[in-house]
């Protein structure tokens, strides 16, 4: 029998997700969407914990003040009465044509003013909402041509912006930290900040960095032709893991944000492993404790039944996978041929404790190389005892 | 006419470019390789400047220390007397069985040993050349399963490597700096630090990572479906790119090393473009000044023939792109579309000189969102002539 | 000096190409279309000769029966006064909701009859217009999940309603043959005929297979990571390349149409030297005659000057590529080079004439195979003057 | 408990993917091979049912006749002690550098005549072997470059070898078909015959076609960018399914060959449940029945206990999904929700039995395409039952 999702599970929706209409770049609406006030009762319903917006998910762009107030409020009722948090919001710097050139690093001054304005005004939503992460993800933050950028500015502004509005919540004191979500391309032909690795290191060259973290997406990494449980494993060893996003992609092609467990298994295996079990060596590893947050899109194909049973999916799929998950690890099999492989012994440090570089080379150890080349390391048996639990 | 490479060009060559002898996963070796010391005469007079190599390249890993010790005397003789400096060395910790699972982040713990001291005793070597940059490529640092390893103490791992090694430089004094090469995949199927983004977010972590930095390979980049000129920026924004490898890849396949500009033309273009002319709009930036290494594999249908043939064909092609990248950026007509595009006004910072953030969300600015998102920014022309200029 | 393109050119263009206002999965249009009737004069001025169109870009597709005539009359009428053909007809059975699961492989049998009527329809519109190819892209035809279709089915509906439509034409002794254009993806997960190769195969079953062949397109085969040139030279072979569509794309994402000569530039010029130059060495083999079709976006940032200047782009990249390419291999030192690598020897066939299995068989051939295995073939000193004359 | 497997689940597995001994671009052999006719017992052991090979995984391609005949003997001994059977075998073209530019299609005529005698002698020995398939992979008929190859010539040199060896099988009288085997890559950068379609269109072209079919391997059409299932319907709907290769691959990267169920496993399971299960909606179709072979290599990281242990994966990670899809396709709700999904719809035409198209324009039918556009697929819940049934 599937598994049955509730709050504690700590699932959370983008509106943008259940409100998909099904547009794509060969065709239009394929359903209608709910009013954003019209989905808190249903996710609910189904087992969710959360809901996640962009600003203009819930708003004309250029709404006057007071619709807008009264928009967010409707919004805010409805998820407190159907029990739900606004645990993240996010603005979207992308629909509106001014921003084809980008938001925060825009060729146009003048637009980078106004898509910085736009951000910070929705940074105080965010807050006003109880909101604990702002994500940004900058997809039109790009280019398709070399020609068009200096490439060194563009980072550049890119820092400014993220630095300004991290600054002004801190300045604000507003409990929110900012997740970058990376990716390769799509809508621009090259992203800035295209993987984990790229959004780190940007981060790491800001002044208010310590508040500026991830939201990785499962298929923004593989449209990278990257393991997403691997980047997972880098932004938690930089303790930058804010934020997730889960969904489905199956190779290298558009965003197909399909229901996570639809798009790579095996890979969404060993990130709920992660997420659930954590690192098998390495206890002392922060752990994720977020929100398990799923952007991912209804298929073109399905009306509002479908758009419902697409939204159970992703959670009855994750929990399925939690499952099998802990009784992998907890299998005394598995232990035992990790310790085989010496998984164990990777977390050992190389040099003994207090072992200086002059001792390390002065001291000789026996070593011999062609034996320890043909040590076996079992890791093709430890991923089939994986696939046995997994479809065991 | 083609050009002709001299030795103020900084062309660099890795002796396992030419020396490559065709063996491949499919088939064995199409033809026989020199001695170390016998390409440094011909490279010399095909305009090369400078030579690079592993420490397995020049002598069996295992060799005595006697015998080691002459023959990279007889390398580093041969070189000088044609005139070649040895501007990088490197050490393999991937062809030997010993290293499958890795060098720095192997399972087991006595082969991270064994690989420390193999780096440890080449960064002595590099600087007994005199070499300026040590290369760090970390091919078997990686895993073909999830399940094969832990994450998070792979990554302690590979940074405690790291340190140790930078910090053995500092300790010796030596006039070294660390070169990470990221790589996606291959011959590992997922390896660590497989980008340029990753590899500067794990050198951020380190104690001794200012003298930490990148060296970026063209063909490595791209197979991680990445624009290779993008992420040359980010390293020159984070002030790290150290070294660079140009080669020539045809898309997401195994690893091409083709002849530079013998992949993606366009890309390669802007590649020049950025290393001869810097970005066009911000003169402050740091300029790579480093070496124009090479790291391609002669194909395996060319003979002796072929290999010199190819290895001319990086040179020249480099300084045909370069001379075309020089006459794109000072063409009035490119200047003057560059200023339409407002490629200049992206290096302007986005908030005024002083300007706070109170300040900025006070000030209230005519702004008409429509209007601006129907201007022009000519990026298709502008990349239309840059076509025009390359192939005109 | 640019090249001047002419109407001996034949170079053709979709109004969908020009008409595209810049709607992607992730924003609006950002600039207005014309009328469709009011893109030939320019078109036409810029040097174009013929004009295509899917039914959908011209009308509504619920239309009136009069209002339809009377709107394509409007366009042929424009076309005519301007002095441009419209060489090809298609028909847009993806855009409508209906279309969601396909139109000639949808699950439901009532839409593939009304998709089949609608496709049936547009070849008399084509046949009226003047038209000689009718396209038929199967954007919708494939599946997201493999548990959502009898694959065998599919490729048995597909078959049927492209025999319907080429029995048709037959029937009605019209002048048109079907180019079928193949895509891997988008807007599906996976697209029936997702290769050059796959529409060839389905062709071959077909008892109307006689004018049933290609329409390739540069970024549809670069989107499943092949060749393009090697495609076309395969359609040729089977002399089945009725159409072309040229555009750019640069590696795997989401479908680019960028102008050509904006891609993979060197993949490019191959294109172009084959269709100017025709095969090295078999000049007995069917050359392409047809139109030069553009299927190409002006990018999003640009407005109506960029629209047009990406119209010229195309025809301007082109002509510069065919001048390119004649000179390459009028070179006497590319023949000479060509002869080196034997080119010419590969149209020579491997048995004599007249030679049987039994005789070949019984013959003594002096053969030494490491000789030949150390042999030169010049490949790379070929493809460098091949990347001298481009950029020279 | 994990499945047995036996001789009559029809396993086979090449000599070459249990003999690999680690040897790839990197790196060399890590761990040795037995001798050739050593793998039977203890494959028959496992459960296998059959062996393949290429003529030189057994002797040295220059071994002379007497040395030739005795050590096939030998082999085919073993294998008939342990009650396995060669079901196929295939000539390797690809690892002695003469072969360097291809077999077939070399450049070089006197090499490709050289090449078509050995692939000739080896149909005899897949005769004597007692074989029903003689795969052809042409791993080496391909290019880097698209200078290097008149295409039309190579394409006309690789029918005329195919029709050659097709011809002498039929005039020899051997109980043998030809599988081609596709791949879009590796060791060339392009490949000729691609994929599964490319291949079906050349075979179509040859005289002696009727026993020109396909070997599709998982890895390699997914190297494209393919659905292997797909690619599977496409060959079974045109009754070219001759044999199969099963393995693992993680997306666009070099050749992995890693055990079937560690690469993409949700396309692993619709590839067994085509296998075991046939279509769904089409009983009419071709099933394939012929052997279930595995092409794939032990990890390098392996020893011995490691290719023991993986041939053993490929084989209960088969069974396992066959268990599953099975119990998917039983299962009633999943049959009411094909039902609802319009799957069995898809196997009726789209005309009525006899209906012309005349008849099928005049008729006029009620349709509401808007109506239409709106119905639910149930698409994603399908999808989310095969999950669950997968990982329940």
């Amino acid at each position: 029998m599937a598994p049955v999702p509730s709050k504690t599970d700590k699932f959370s929706f983008g509106l943008w997700t259940v409100g998909w209409t099904g547009t794509d770049p060969f065709g239009g609406d394929s359903r209608p969407s709910l009013d954003p006030w019209e989905y808190s009762d249903k996710l609910a319903e189904l087992g969710a914990w959360g809901i996640t917006f962009h600003d203009d998910d819930v708003v004309a762009y250029d709404a006057p003040e007071e619709e807008r107030r009264a928009t967010f409020k409707k919004l805010k009722d409805a998820a407190d009465k159907a029990g739900l948090v606004v645990e993240m919001v996010t603005t979207n710097t992308f629909s509106h044509p001014v921003f084809k050139d980008g938001g925060l690093t825009s060729n146009d001054r003048a637009v980078r003013r106004y898509g910085l304005r736009k951000v910070l005004r929705n940074v105080d939503l965010a807050a006003e909402m109880g909101a604990e992460t702002f994500v940004m993800w900058g997809g039109r933050e790009g280019a398709e041509y070399d020609s068009s950028k200096d490439l060194f500015a563009a980072h550049a502004r890119y820092a400014e912006g993220l630095d300004t509005v991290a600054g002004y919540i801190k300045s604000q004191g507003y409990n929110l930290r900012i997740g970058l979500e990376p990716k390769p391309n799509e809508p621009r032909g090259d992203i800035f900040l295209p993987t984990i690795g790229h959004a780190l290191a940007l981060a790491d060259s800001l002044e208010h960095g310590d508040i500026v973290g991830l939201n990785p997406e499962v298929g923004h990494e593989q449209m990278a032709n990257l393991n997403y449980t691997h980047g997972l494993a880098l932004a938690l060893y930089r303790d930058k893991l804010f934020h997730i996003d889960l969904n489905g992609q199956r190779g290298l092609k558009y965003d197909q944000d399909l229901a996570f467990g639809h798009g790579d298994l095996m890979s969404a295996f060993f990130t709920v492993d992660l997420l659930v079990n954590g690192f098998p060596a390495s206890p002392e590893a922060t752990r994720y404790e977020g929100p398990i947050h799923f952007d991912y899109k209804p298929s073109r194909t399905e009306g509002m039944q479908g758009v419902w049973e697409s939204a159970r999916a992703n959670m009855v799929g994750y929990l399925m996978l939690a499952e099998k998950a802990r009784k992998f690890r907890q299998d005394p099999a598995v232990q035992d041929l990790m310790q085989k492989a010496s998984i164990f012994e990777l977390a050992q440090p190389t040099l003994d404790e207090g072992e200086s570089v002059a001792d390390f080379l002065a001291a000789t150890e026996e070593f011999d190389a062609d034996a320890k080349g043909a040590r076996e390391y079992h890791f093709v048996q430890l991923q089939q005892l994986a696939l046995e639990h997994l479809i065991g």
